[in-house]
């Protein structure tokens, strides 16, 4: 893979990494939200541990989420946790479909109906307990 | 933005959501790091959240990490916080030329020199005390 031309000191996402107990557990869990692993498994001895990439298609942005008062699963999530990545959110054609989909998976759902998000998108929140601790959203596109 | 043509059930990576106790000095950070970000701020009331939202480039992966023995960052981070996502990687060119520039920038690194990371990448991680919670990898391709 060549880089593309970027000016020196431009950078570009490379990946997300997540830490597991069970590498093939968590590539089945990301298989089964869509994503294709590449069969190879590599050791980084440096950091005594093994790998397995995905490629996300991309046209990924980074959202940042400040509280807006004192209630809300923001402001929670800081008091229990401190700062830091709150979820990672895949696009969805239909979420009423994906729902379906994936609950048939044994993935869990936060809410029973999917809710109104930013730039009004229809989501819903698949539970860290059912994904190996990532907090999943996904999201529909509306107009 | 019109949605590509995907065969229902496929997903692909929206957004990367991180939460912050100040919405600009999290804008600040990763402007820093190279991120553009749009000039709106979007209120999210379901959600109870103030957010900005930043393009990042995409061709990103997601990367899966287990532990090969008891020793080793990713073995300790389980301990302590459990499973979930560990760290964002942005590409560099030059990972010694982004250190340079990114420790003007007052980011802690968390080694002097740059290690040898998956893929043999020449790689670094700046330290979540100097960016709101988020260990970041910055990672130099070669070869």
């Amino acid at each position: 893979m060549s880089l593309p031309d970027f000016d020196l000191g431009d950078v570009y996402l490379d990946h997300i990494a997540v830490a597991t107990k069970d590498l093939e557990r968590s590539v089945s869990v990301f298989t089964k939200l869509g994503l294709k692993f590449s069969e190879e498994r590599e050791v980084v001895e440096d950091q005594k541990v093994i790998t397995a990439f995905a490629k996300v298609d991309g046209r990924a942005n980074l959202e940042l989420l400040e509280p807006l008062n004192e209630q809300g699963p923001i402001q929670k999530y800081l008091e229990k946790k401190g700062e830091g990545i709150h979820h990672l959110c895949f696009a969805v054609k239909d979420v009423n479909i994906s729902m379906e989909k994936l609950k048939k998976e044994g993935f869990i759902f936060i809410y029973d109906e999917p809710r109104v998000g930013a730039h009004e998108c229809l989501v819903n929140f698949i539970h860290p307990k059912s994904t190996g601790g990532i907090l999943i959203e996904v999201s529909q596109k509306r107009g």
